[in-house]
């Protein structure tokens, strides 16, 4: 059994990840629960803590957070850090708490831009992307799909800029409770793109729409099925292409992905959506990272001095 | 007591309101039952019907009704008018049946475009704003802020043209449900403008971002308060900017309001919420139509002799 060096947790509204690591980083074990921070255990954070990892705690085992947990709503709060924030930045920043037993937790700042715009987490994600993918440091743009869409853009291996986009909290509004979700909301959820004719027939519109984008067009998913011209049962996806199109018309309009090449970085699924739509607007041979946030983890973790990096 | 005439129905998907009207369309009286389509009482359609004007019905008096009330969920389906739509159109085209007692129930159509786009309802509170107000007729805009927004195009007494904005039933979603309703969320009903500044503030910052419009500011709805340069009681009406000034970002990008000057049909308060936001793009002295429906049914009656126009 190799020795536990770190506990990396991931820790975001909705869900809880833990992964332990070991000697330069490896990955010892991982586990998840839905024990996000709006949907804690009984006993709170302390509760979720022993409860996904109990068994792996050992006193002088360090620990490091990222994500909600550091919110106002969360365990503690971790104060932003103004751009432009590096891994160095994000390591120097830490707020570190006695949790008992004697553990130490270190959770990772969230970013703010003065736009305003925030971000919890993300930061981290993305650290753990340039550390996977070293090209990407010098000059990047990194798609973040997800509830809440990030774009960063990446300046000589710190966090330059970012943009939010609500693309994935509007769908899930739009498809659960507006009359655009009706004709399909018994069947459908979003993952895997199901009906791909009409997910690209949504993107495609956005971008042949103007100026005007997604918010001309979105009367048009339920218009369509009227008309007879849409399958009810693919609606959700046309729905999901005029969204997604309309992130794509809004960030590709100011974001030169020739100077600063794209990287998606998520859910395998919700990449391969977007490299879908990126196809629409010539943007080709995207790569994808997954599971990048416990690399990011130990990589600040590492700058932090909480392990050493071999 | 004058004689009633018609019995003119404005029946939607939450609510159902009838109007007692009398020679040359006087008002005689009227009522309104939270009866829409979607919310009917025990006993459907009929009960709804003699429910709220049962005491006023006599064998041989015509009725006519608008609205969803003639959709494929509604009593009976009235097939759609293509553009161009004017009075003479509409009454062409009444779908009427036997409701029993020697009753007749006329329902208007709704029209459609090919884009695609469908209205039902707006068209006959376009033709009573038609009536009330001649000098719109030869050419004009006429916006029909709610859940579905409408623009329409008047051309020669016709509707030539439409759009739909989802701008009301957006901000119902994002207040309720979302992430950018929760610090104002217990507070706040959408009515008359509560806090301007907030509400130009969202207006204002849609028309200054360019082409991008609100789908790269509604996260500035959270981020804004994060920040503490916006409050949480205000950030609804400050979201309520954003919405409405993204459809007058795009509809006015396209319409000409010197070529066809523009009116507002609707509740007094959303119409004053749209006066403000139009304000910011110096579109001034807007004027305002309320109560359109009952008058566009008497209209559209008299074309179809239900009744005389003396």
């Amino acid at each position: 059994m190799h020795a536990a060096r770190l506990l990396a947790l991931d820790w975001g509204t909705s869900s809880l990840r833990a992964h332990l690591l070991g000697e330069g980083g490896a990955l010892l074990a991982e586990r998840q629960q839905p024990w996000g921070i709006m949907h804690l255990p009984e006993g709170g954070f302390d509760a979720a803590l022993h409860g996904i990892a109990g068994d792996w705690l050992s006193p002088g085992l360090p620990i490091i957070a990222s994500g909600m947990v550091g919110s106002a709503q969360g365990w503690r709060e971790a104060p932003y850090v103004d751009l432009p924030a590096g891994a160095d930045t994000l390591a120097q920043s830490l707020t570190a708490f006695d949790v008992g037993d004697g553990l130490k937790l270190h959770i990772v700042p969230g970013v703010r831009h003065a736009r305003p715009d925030v971000m919890r987490g993300e930061e981290t994600q993305c650290i753990g992307a340039l550390a996977l993918m070293p090209a990407l440091a010098p000059s990047s743009t990194l798609l973040l799909p997800g509830t809440h869409c990030k774009w960063l853009r990446v300046e000589a291996g710190r966090i330059a800029d970012f943009q939010t986009f609500m693309t994935g909290e509007l769908y899930a509004l739009l498809a659960e409770h507006s009359i655009l979700g009706r004709p399909a909301r018994a069947a459908f959820r979003l993952g895997d793109v199901a009906a791909p004719e009409a997910f690209d027939r949504g993107v495609a519109a956005v971008r042949a729409q103007g100026a005007g984008g997604a918010s001309e067009l979105l009367f048009t998913t339920r218009a369509l099925v009227l008309a007879g011209r849409l399958n009810a049962a693919d609606s959700l996806e046309y729905l999901s292409g005029l969204l997604v199109g309309e992130e794509l018309r809004c960030a590709l309009g100011t974001v030169d992905v020739r100077a600063a090449p794209l990287a998606l970085i998520g859910d395998a699924a919700l990449c391969q959506r977007y490299r879908r739509a990126l196809a629409l607007w010539q943007v080709l041979d995207v790569p994808a990272v997954e599971a990048a946030a416990p690399v990011g983890l130990w990589s600040i973790a590492t700058r932090a001095n909480l392990v050493t990096a071999r």
